[in-house]
């Protein structure tokens, strides 16, 4: 073990957090690396906003190379990790190598121990923590840590900090499995290093305004959680249903945030530092599924629900909340779940892989039991094990995989939002709704409304979230706060937290930095324009019905456009472009 | 790894199976030996009737010193290994230190190799024969594997084989799991010496026509499996409910052997050579509980179902079917979960323990998800895989435990079966229907009809049947066989086989032998009269309702009458006795 120390000129070009992750994954790992072999890194990134006064910088970036995609892995999580990381004196820690034997990293102020983790190999990830904080005996601790589906290299295996918060996406889990490294537990009470005290207190006391006034951090979001999405997304006909294979499930109404409220939820809950407190705290009394402790969000309600076509509300919160302690992502599973079913309807899957267990739409039974057989890899676990991807090849159907680079796609139909659907074809990590959320101004209207149908000028709007959300990961706060804030505010409370003097354009500038360096990292792997796209569902079968019906994803229209503004071609960023931002000596120039 | 010998006098003295299993375990292994260390010793042992035609020779037996009770570990199974294992001309395994990782052994005639089994451990014993059978590419292998529940040292941990054959009690499966050793896969064709061919099919003969006759072995068990007797013994008042707070169940019919004929039943199946197939095949289709395999015993049902105040059918099968997969024995388990109900209604658990689970009597959801938590010890599954007797000690209830020398009681009140109360109290092993089954005729008037409620007399009829079946399981054949056959009918069979002129009384002299053999070996390890006991409960509280309300049972008026036919005093064999036997030396006289 050792500290490592970053150049201050190097900060402000990545900012931290997946920026300066990825800046040391690219220079420190060779093309071709097995991402479960030693060789691969897995690093825990903090920001310069996590754990200040910025509202929603409870959060930490993970960054490594991802087994399931083979492309970049990287995911954020909120919690109190983050900023408990950074008050114990470090910006990040960088895992290398493999363990001879499960173990886990105590780190307290200066001083880091590795000690055996093998009592709570095979366990939870409930069973980690509470174990681990008792055997320390630090109850304020904050723990991350894998369960089963980690340690097993299974492809939709999560991070799991505070028992419900989730690193999910890319397999981030199932390198920490690879390093036999079963947790990290942090305890830290400094203080952090601001450049303007008085200067940041009033750019966040203007920031917590606006999200006290915003609909949806101010009401929708502490009322409703994220699943306050459930109703508005189907209403608009996309609403992802039996894999796809629709835009409208007809029970939206039994899963929505709005019931939540009405029957399970027991009360919000924050992560460290957040003013919306959109995390869920439930209880179910009702058996077969009784459960008590984290509830789902939107996008794990449509994954274990309109995915599998399941309305049994209690069924999908058991299932999600074995996830969390099994230490799963609840999108990825669900989304491969709903891809399993699919193939089994249409007779690829033989009835003995299933031990009785009738793998179709619609049954609630599914999606709870393969959670166990999931994680510990199970009869027909071991094949959901395998992401949709390779399942959907195994079985002879790659089309019927929902999958961009590998990873399965989030909740949002994008033939009835396209685009959000050329940001799915263009994410660097793959299918996700966390490097662009155009529905935000497709659906939501925020920051503005625009036609969710028409093409054109999409591709700006689709750079400009990609570069603000890598800015959002790498000073490390919520995405969610763009629903509130926008460039200006972050980069005043920035300013006030680094001393610099930024203007938005150089926080977009860092952003854009951030997302060709990925890039470049991806095409290194082997990626190009030919992973810049959808599955030919999405490209070719238009939405059958619903307010979307009749479109398709007019991905030609808009990814020349993106790609120009981007000044990249043939999905690599140009000479010109890379001289630009600083980034030659990453393509060896 | 290498052959052993065993002198053919040794072989009259102890027959095999569990008669030669004791005698070898007590002359290689220290007293106090750590169960768990690599010291122990784990026997799979075959008899001279194993494989032969002898009816219902289909099984093995395992002996071992048990972690759950300290005490004689040993435990009989059905199935195809038995045989097969004869088949490839061994007549036994001794399974002797500890792997340094996970690994199965492969049998063939006159070989052994000793294979990685690092890809099977961690999964289910299904996941371990199939993989291993495609592993060997030997479709026609028989194969014992331990599940999770081994694994992870859990106290109800069986050894399965042919996917739904179980040796459980006394937590076999978990010093399998000590030694990392995960399968033993045989094959072998080998003919079976028989010493008059001739004889044997005769005295086959006449026995093959007895198992027709029978009502038992002939109609009911065919017809219904071992769940016919759910109704009888709750017609009598004696089917334990809620953890031995009664013997009336009200819902006795719903998860009777009648009514899974009617529901549920695939078909019968026979293990290795039966003539009875007692063994069910069922599928269940309907949600939550849909599963296809193996249907549960008698008292797997009782242990799931009354003992736990469960009355539906499909979750108690499907509890069962966990088992096998995972790997636990369904009557310790249940019996634990009642345990851990009562405990928890009694307010001796906190609720944090349990994540929202109820855990009170009724709950089906409760038996079916602490299978997964209990084999993979999540939660608070840790705590039952404590089993009974130290759950209960834990929560500060050690009374509550409804077991006999650390192992739990099975399906049957002694408060409405004076004699099983005797059996249960004398048993070796600990609390056990498989050492003397007095319900037979206590109850069922087989082979002739007792007053339950009686105490004279029954101290001798204990007696005979722990004789019987301790050469039932030497000689290695099935207890079920009694219901038709008696001592006469067994001889001559055994007298064919092996060229022996035993009478009736030689037979039951080397039961005798065995089972004074084995109170040695308890004795060596602190057992005595102290331990010769019932719970407090059986003793004490009458039975508050139904046909036999106000009994308890009295163990004093039969234990003295008991010690004296057996040539024991205060729980210990007399030098007298041992000199009789020829056991003097065991005892270091």
């Amino acid at each position: 073990m050792r500290d490592e120390f970053v150049d201050e000129d190097e900060v402000k070009l990545f900012i931290g957090g997946r920026g300066l992750g990825v800046k040391i994954l690219i220079e420190e790992l060779k093309p071709g690396t097995d991402p479960l072999g030693p060789e691969n890194k897995l690093l825990f990134m903090t920001g310069p906003a996590t754990g200040t006064a910025f509202p929603t910088s409870g959060r930490f970036h993970v960054i490594t190379k991802s087994p399931q995609t083979g492309g970049i892995g990287d995911t954020n999580c909120g919690g109190t990790f983050g900023p408990e990381l950074r008050f114990a004196g470090y910006e990040g820690i960088i895992i290398e190598g493999k363990a001879a034997e499960p173990v886990y990293l105590w780190i307290r102020e200066g001083e880091a121990e590795i000690r055996s983790a093998k009592r709570y190999w095979g366990k939870g990830t409930w069973g980690a923590e509470d174990g681990i904080r008792k055997e320390l005996e630090a109850p304020n601790a904050k723990i991350v840590s894998i369960g089963p589906a980690g340690e097993n290299l299974v492809m939709c295996a999560a991070i799991i900090n505070d028992k419900h918060r989730a690193a999910g996406g890319t397999a981030a889990g199932a390198v920490m499995g690879s390093k036999q490294l079963k947790a990290i537990a942090v305890r830290g009470t400094k203080k952090l290093p601001v450049a303007d005290e008085k200067k940041l207190k009033e750019a966040v006391q203007t920031a917590s305004n606006m999200f006290r006034e915003s609909r949806i951090t101010g009401q929708s979001l502490p009322t409703y959680g994220t699943a306050i999405a459930v109703n508005i997304i189907n209403k608009y006909g996309l609403l992802p249903t039996r894999n796809f294979q629709t835009g409208v499930f007809p029970a939206a109404e039994k899963i929505s945030g709005e019931t939540i409220a009405k029957t399970i939820l027991v009360k919000g809950k924050a992560c460290w530092g957040c003013p919306i407190a959109c995390g869920r705290v439930i209880r179910i009394t009702q058996a077969p599924y009784q459960v008590e402790g984290g509830g789902p969000e939107y996008e794990a309600i449509w994954a274990l629900g309109p995915q599998c076509y399941i309305d049994d509300l209690n069924a999908i919160v058991k299932a999600n909340n074995l996830c969390d302690e099994l230490g799963m992502d609840p999108v990825s599973y669900g989304n491969t779940l709903g891809c399993a079913m699919e193939l089994s309807e249409r007779g690829k899957i033989s009835k003995e892989k299933l031990g009785g267990l009738e793998l179709k739409f619609g049954n609630p039974q599914a999606i709870v039991e393969l959670t166990w057989r999931t994680a510990y890899r199970l009869g027909f676990g071991d094949d959901i094990a395998l992401g949709a991807k390779r399942l959907a090849e195994k079985y002879g159907a790659p089309e019927l995989a929902m999958h961009v680079k590998g990873l399965e796609l989030p909740a949002y139909d994008p033939r009835g939002a396209q685009g959000q659907g050329l940001a799915y074809a263009t994410s660097n990590r793959g299918g996700c709704h966390l490097r662009t959320y155009m529905i935000g101004p497709e659906i939501f209207g925020v920051p503005q409304q625009l036609d969710r149908f028409a093409t054109k000028g999409k591709a700006q709007w689709v750079k400009t979230f990609q570069d603000l959300f890598a800015t959002c990961d790498s000073a490390v706060f919520c995405k969610s706060a763009t629903f509130a804030i926008w460039v200006p505010e972050i980069v005043e409370m920035l300013n006030a937290i680094t001393g610099w003097n930024w203007s938005s354009d150089e926080l977009l500038k860092a952003g854009d930095r951030i997302y060709t360096l990925e890039r470049l990292f991806i095409n290194r792997e082997g990626f190009g324009r030919k992973d810049d796209t959808l599955p030919k569902r999405l490209l070719k079968e238009p939405m059958p019905e619903g307010p979307s019906k009749g479109h398709v994803v007019k991905l030609g229209a808009m990814l020349g456009e993106y790609y120009a503004l981007r000044g990249w071609k043939d999905g690599k960023p140009t000479p010109e472009k890379l001289k630009e931002l600083g980034l030659c000596k990453y393509a060896n120039l």
